[in-house]
């Protein structure tokens, strides 16, 4: 695999397809030929996203998609993946969206978790935002039995891009500015998601309850998870396993900093730390992400690094924009 | 008691103080005659808060305590209401910091919880902002017995005015817009208070864990609580006691909608709704409120209000400034 | 006139009207019996507005106007104010739109410098936010000619509500936070109702150029004046006429100090300052206020007062919510 | 010049100087080697600045700056570079402070006006970033004589960081988020500064009124510059005019697009328009830039890269991190 790879990005005037061009632009192995958009069909990319320019100045939203493109990042609103796949000419597919999170024909793109088996796939559907972030937190010590697999409490915060780039009342500035809030209570649909992703990779059911919450910021995604322990470990040990176990990780950092979203902003990164509460046995851990790179366009383009063969970080950053 | 009572806020330029000169420049019965300061010490109040400027055109930060004041605002640091209190010569103490929030020779202001003892007192402490959210949210379940009081985890997240006046790395624009992080992990002073609070409460030690978190607004707590149930109620159930216990409060707002904490800025409201999740059992209670006034002076000036004999909502606003 | 002065106000689902709500709900001698708002039709307006639900427990928005109401604010999008008019029975309307600000069968309703016709009047079109903030900072100086009527620039920013509470790309959390942009160049329909506000009060014609600016805050109008001096006055001079000139005026702070518009968030106060540059000749006038009160619904609710004979003040605050 | 240049940044504490860091970090042929921090002397540069800490794991602020570095940054605060640059052994220097601008043994780092004397030069000072924003909108203007020198203003808003990393009253979260104001009123530093390098491009006296403020955001300028046209010059001519002025330059994109800061948000280019009121004759021109990139520490590596004989771009980008 040589650069040279051609990509077509659909949902490309979404936010996280715009995120896949930008990340795309600074990417010496990956094109972009193809930018899909319905509703913005035949204007420039530059008309929606000024930020995008100089990088792709000549760039236009396209309502048809070409034949025999190397690699599509499909960006859309959740449900048109599916509609479109069985016509989707293209070598590799790397899917944004719900569509093929449950689908075996699909590799699960959260790499630290299941990395062997997205290398091997030409089909690959990225997890969603607080599903990374949750599930990068708990995972290991699930996995290794240190804490129970039931009542489980995730309390996260998103920025608002999570939400979509469609206007709607809740996204508003004037809703969202100042303000802090929860939705979808009991039932987000990340909940399944987050529990399918940890009972395959741990083995045995786990059960839990997500609540998410809507912040004043445009991105970051911070969820603090409460696990009840297994045994005696203590803050310490905990903080040696989860360091000891990401070691070789190249976008995750473990450490006693407790993390802060704004340390994250256009990185690849996940950094993570964990508590014990020895008054109260609870096993906290706390996990901040860029929900559009991290949650979304940056671990895509990682599945798109590892499927084609090209070193796992190309064209993904660790180093925060702050402040 | 008439209009014409005399008041002194000590701690007048910290917000807190602050925002005790601003809801006494509405009230009817409360006459500022003095804001101690002692770093602003012969500065007019103006100077340092332009947003008083109209309403008290002519007051000045004064580092001497006039005597006689019939009514005191302690709105200081933690630890100096303990050092000055001896010396304090006035009718009423409102003391919003910690220092007495465990003397039993202080009335311990939280109003819905302990009105009768605060309306013979002349001393009262005004519990903190956390405290108010969590304590509010969760003490109908525990004192009804519809919970259990172990276990419980309270996640919440506040704006930066609850972090003070005083000039700090953390606190700074540049830390803390676009940005989301935990503090105070473990062992922040509000989970003593809160446990505190409930258990003198309820009856029986009620334990938890309590994690708080800064979030990019000026203002506002919301608080999201978790309980084990004891029984079978569902949200239905749990919505319509708790409605039914606070009906006949002022400034408690029980709804199914979901707490926003910017329905809550500028009032001495405390937003709430609880949900029980069917599937893994777990209660939510959910709060949201200003920490500045229901957080603390508003609460104190309700606390005032009790004491002096008038009105209990006299010079308080139920109506947030929204957006 | 009395208290139980029955009140109507359309458009109440957008900000201004929400606002209006607002006021009225702290306001002894205004009494809110109908809330209009075609699209929420048959919505209780707690929610929508979860601010007002204690204020207005029973307030629903309704499509059709009753008769005989006492007082009517019209806070409709612009253009529809002038379609209605002729069917509403209402004792008294204010208009908050720009429909009737260049008609001469309503007076024109910036106080500070139309309080007698505002005074006689039945109908009253309330100027928009940034005349209020450009033609306060600069009328007395050019009716005084102390600066000359042409020349001048009128650079001034928005929070964003004065964009109205409809969803659009350009006033999304996401494209506003952490953003300055400029808008409306050269042509903004405020430019000629500033011109003709300011040359109808100094009997001269007055032209500037305004160029508005969006920044992400939720309320605020900060506009920063340039004109060209007649004479020699220096600061110190423009500082005293200035202040002299505005002393009696209830809402209206001038001061050396340079206006924040945080300071009067929710108060129905300008505040002032000027600056004469003795290097390049310019002086620089500098007004901050809230767009939503004085900008609009404080503004509204002032001018009924003087239509109502009631003490121009009433329900009115100079106090912002500050921080 | 090849990679493994050896780079030392001194004032790596504050924000500029840890921009200097990030943009080494993805940067070819800059390696650092040092990272000066007084104050943090000894603690790792991770403890500070988080979102460095997989790019720099064991970097230290030291105090002292060891000898025969090949490139210094000098990212202090203004007065010490001019203190320290005798005893500095280092080949190149590159200082971000104002001690050198004014200074004929220094190239002025503006690249798009001084290329030439820079990519000779091994010793370069940075222009400040209000004044980068305003001299490359008008300085085509003025070099073409299209607009007088004279009469000029500057109206300009910049994020918090501009600033500086010193905890201060007027800095914090509270005093800033939802606020607007105007500083440093007639006679900001910047004012001579811009006035000296338009007119030494330009060849002629350039006098300007500039007038900073605060917006509620993290990063960026956008400059709204007010100049009389000596011609007749319509919008149409003077954005042809100014896109082929700017053609071949990497870093500055014109445009009709009306600039927002956002957009520029980590990048290194400037984004620019230009209009001709044809009532009152005004020439507007706006700008927007990132004050930490192109604004301070983006155009210092793209002096570095002059100085060096490398690619102008290299290590830049001009991809905002939108939204």
């Amino acid at each position: 695999v040589t650069a040279g790879v051609s990509v077509g990005v659909l949902g490309a005037s979404g936010y996280a397809g715009a995120e896949v061009l930008r990340i795309c632009a600074g990417h010496p192995g990956l094109e972009v030929a193809h930018a899909g958009g319905d509703k913005n069909a035949g204007a420039p990319v530059s008309a929606l996203y000024p930020h995008l320019a100089q990088a792709y100045p000549d760039l236009v939203f396209e309502p048809e998609i070409p034949a025999g493109l190397d690699l599509v990042f499909l960006a859309l609103p959740h449900g048109l993946s599916g509609q479109l796949i069985a016509d989707l000419d293209a070598g590799v597919v790397i899917d944004l969206a719900a569509d093929f999170r449950h689908d075996e024909s699909f590799a699960y793109g959260l790499v630290e978790l299941f990395r062997d088996e997205i290398a091997v796939a030409t089909r690959v559907a990225v997890p969603g935002c607080y599903v990374t972030a949750a599930v990068l937190a708990m995972a290991p010590l699930l996995k290794e039995e240190l804490a129970e697999p039931e009542g489980i409490v995730v309390d996260a915060y998103s920025g608002v891009t999570g939400a979509g780039s469609e206007p709607k009342a809740g996204t508003m500035f004037a809703s969202v500015a100042e303000s802090m809030t929860a939705y979808g209570l009991l039932d987000h649909r990340h909940t399944p998601e987050m529990e399918s992703a940890l009972t395959r990779h741990v083995g045995r059911p786990v059960e839990l309850l997500f609540t998410p919450h809507l912040a004043p910021a445009n991105r970051g995604i911070l969820a603090t998870c409460y696990l009840r322990p297994t045994g005696g470990e203590s803050t310490e040990d905990l903080l040696g396993f989860m360091a000891s176990h990401y070691k070789a990780e190249p976008f995750v950092e473990v450490s006693e900093r407790i993390p802060v979203t704004k340390n994250t902003l256009g990185s690849n990164s996940v950094h993570l730390t964990v508590r014990r509460d020895p008054r109260t046995g609870w096993i906290i851990v706390i996990s901040a992400l860029d929900n559009l790179v991290k949650g979304a366009a940056g671990q895509a383009v990682q599945c798109a690094n590892l499927v084609l063969g090209l070193e796992e970080t190309t064209g993904l950053t660790t180093t925060g924009v702050y402040p």
